[in-house]
């Protein structure tokens, strides 16, 4: 889809299917998505959980909330996949009818399964509530099928076998189809795989390089046919590096697991700041604890999103104690000690004022370290020398020189503020590593012509 | 899909249905999205814009880069619905095979469309490339088939009469798809759906009521069978009424929208701060300008949030020149002149230290306004008296006594620290209306035994 060639470096679909892997379907029901009202992110959460295990989701439906539509999405996604995941449609309301169309495709009645009743009536005598009469269809399966504890809520899943496929059912609120999903339907993904093969997978998030380039440094790493497979994605300028492990023996993919990530970070060195579910943020953070040091910021075109990101951990306050967010001039030279001949000299996106910017915060913070951001988000405001998403961010430590990075960011206003604020998150983790800032090669480190 | 009883107040697909109004079915075609590397926004895209003009989507269905998949979606949606949105699959690598797939379904062969060979040939020589051999594919469409210009991109778009359906062919990158709908689809959509029926509709953003608040405030407004139609939907804590107005004649269905749309005003009063597009940042800016009027900020549980969110409008500077992220106590004492005898006494989340804590920024920035928030954003760090979630929010006018509001957030820290910036920007928003803060329902004014 994409129109680049770096679409040839992805995984892709056949990269599943040539393994013999076995078929997914996902259903998503709910007028709600179908209206467009409601982004489904279940499908794409459930779809990337599966392919991580080796399953090929062939395709995505989103149903409205109409019985007879949704039975015959279930009986086509039956006879075309082994494993059919449907999300939603099992509230309550008379609009939820998920349960019936199941029961019509099964050609079942639905009966009431009492441990599920005694379950959700306790769950509202927990919240001293009376249970409304309609929460009692929530309780009820097609005959035959099992029922799925939900631990997050009042409507319990449902799994059956029909045709090819084994079919669960889950909420459709996320958090509550997450928690089901982990808990009672990955276990069991294992034993229907059924090959004995082991699938282990880990991901990489890096900042700082494009996708082709870290393609391009991992070179052979990522040829189609290697195991462990290599592949790579991007959302928000962080791109991500998947390592999908496959072997006969659950050791052997561990260990080839282990020497793929390994020498993943050897190619793309520190710009990999985290593993699965870290964020770039929680890098800085933990290293900051671990080191115990403490850092300070002073915002200009980010507005407070580099405070906002720090802050977003819990247990921030260990290591960040504030900043300022001075967003006009006059409240860099009251409030940070900028002086006005340097912003007059060099313009208040510069090398010195950045600099100026960070060491006025630690002075004032008594912070370990100092981070200062000022550019041009845009829309306007650039002009041929400095053109918008020209960012100076700066780092200063106590008692050293002050260092500057210019960076050109691409991309519109909140693309540039983004990857401002994660670029000084990267600058704060290099220095923590004794790594030298020379070494980023995505922005260039102040020189005297630029400043 | 929601386990309350708000889902029964949505716009529900059959209040389209019962219209007799055309069906739609969108079809997104690419591994990245079946693999669940990309959220598919597209499809919520087409068919809200859909529903907005009275087209009722039965459903979305989201396909992998595989011939006989696509040809067999294709069909069975040319059957089903009466227009057939594609998105994606048009592009130049060997994985793009959506125009293969309709040539296949259509039983026709793919033919050489010379005006877009000469197209593509000139986007790449204005970018001074040669054309790669391979994008000659993107000017092939199946014979007896249009062809739609790409006004953003190298891919043009196909349409095609089959079966019972129009089926239109769009790029896959967001912003060529929602270009080529409203360029080249939207105008043909009149007169597809034929009736003369002119369907206008609008969007009203409130912040500060619940779903269910909201509703029971509309009362009869929102009945089923009214003419214009009003519905809910609800995200991020931000609750919208979307007005849908019909009839024979467009003058009467737009003053019928007026109508409806100054009625729901009525009853919801000053928590409704903006329609469409608008944020509630852009609200809070757009007045500052007009009242010429500048703010500043002290955020502590926030973090930058909400200077943040300000900044995130161009031309904010006029009005916001800055503000303190104080995280920590001895930053709010030594930076915003809060004294340490308050926080000893009544605590770091309280009335007087949120006040004194907007006067020290209002006094230090030289603003007209200041607002503050100092919280408990959790996880940790609760009390039965404080518990997760307590939030104050004051407000200070210069010259003025402050004023501090306690809201009592729901969710986790992430959803706390959100609805806490968005309240305080509704908070400056009351004050620029001269709304008494008394009237904001959802927190309490601050009374003695509170601080």
């Amino acid at each position: 889809v994409a129109d680049d060639s770096t679409t040839a470096t992805r995984l892709r679909l056949r990269d599943y299917a040539t393994i013999g892997a076995m078929s997914a379907i996902v259903l998503s029901i709910g007028d709600e998505l179908v209206l467009g009202q409601t982004v489904d992110t279940n499908s794409a959460y459930l779809s990337a959980e599966l392919a991580s295990r080796g399953i090929a989701t062939v395709y995505h439906q989103t149903v409205a909330d109409d019985q007879t539509v949704i039975a015959n999405a279930i009986g086509l996604a039956a006879e075309a996949a082994e494993l059919v995941i449907i999300s939603g449609g099992i509230g309550p309301t008379e609009d939820d009818l998920t349960r019936q169309a199941l029961a019509q495709v099964l050609e079942q009645p639905l009966v009431t399964h009492e441990p599920s009743l005694r379950w959700i009536e306790g769950f509202f005598s927990r919240r001293s509530r009376a249970m409304p009469e309609r929460n009692k269809m929530q309780a009820m399966h097609p005959r035959g099928s099992a029922v799925i504890t939900n631990h997050q809520g009042t409507a319990p899943g449902i799994k059956v076998e029909f045709k090819r496929a084994t079919i669960y059912v889950t909420p459709g609120v996320p958090h509550e189809m997450r928690a089901m999903f982990e808990r009672s339907i990955v276990p069991e993904l294992g034993a229907m795989t059924g090959s004995g093969r082991a699938i282990l997978s880990t991901t990489m998030h890096t900042f700082g390089l494009g996708e082709s380039d870290v393609a391009e440094r991992l070179g052979p790493l990522m040829s189609r046919d290697r195991n462990p497979k290599v592949g790579t994605t991007v959302s928000d300028a962080i791109v991500s590096v998947r390592v999908r492990s496959e072997s006969e023996d659950e050791q052997r993919a561990s260990m080839a697991l282990k020497e793929t990530v390994e020498q993943v970070i050897v190619e793309l060195g520190p710009i990999v700041y985290g593993r699965d579910h870290e964020t770039i943020q929680q890098a800085v953070i933990g290293l900051l604890q671990e080191k115990r040091l403490t850092v300070t910021t002073a915002e200009s075109c980010t507005g407070g999103l580099l405070g906002q990101m720090l802050t977003d951990v819990p247990g921030s306050s260990d290591v960040y104690h504030g900043g300022w967010v001075m967003y006009n001039n006059e409240m860099k030279v009251k409030h940070l000690g900028v002086s006005e001949s340097l912003i007059e000299a060099h313009g208040v996106v510069s090398a010195c004022v950045a600099k100026a910017m960070a060491a006025g915060a630690v002075e004032r913070s008594g912070a370990d370290l100092g981070v200062s951001i000022t550019g041009i988000a845009g829309p306007s405001g650039g002009s041929p020398q400095k053109p918008v998403g020209s960012v100076w961010i700066a780092l200063i430590r106590r008692g050293q020189a002050p260092q500057a990075l210019l960076v050109q960011m691409p991309g519109d206003r909140s693309a540039i503020r983004n990857r401002s604020a994660k670029a000084a998150a990267q600058l704060i983790r290099f220095h923590l590593l004794g790594v030298p800032l020379e070494t980023m090669t995505w922005g260039r480190l102040e020189s005297a012509d630029q400043s």
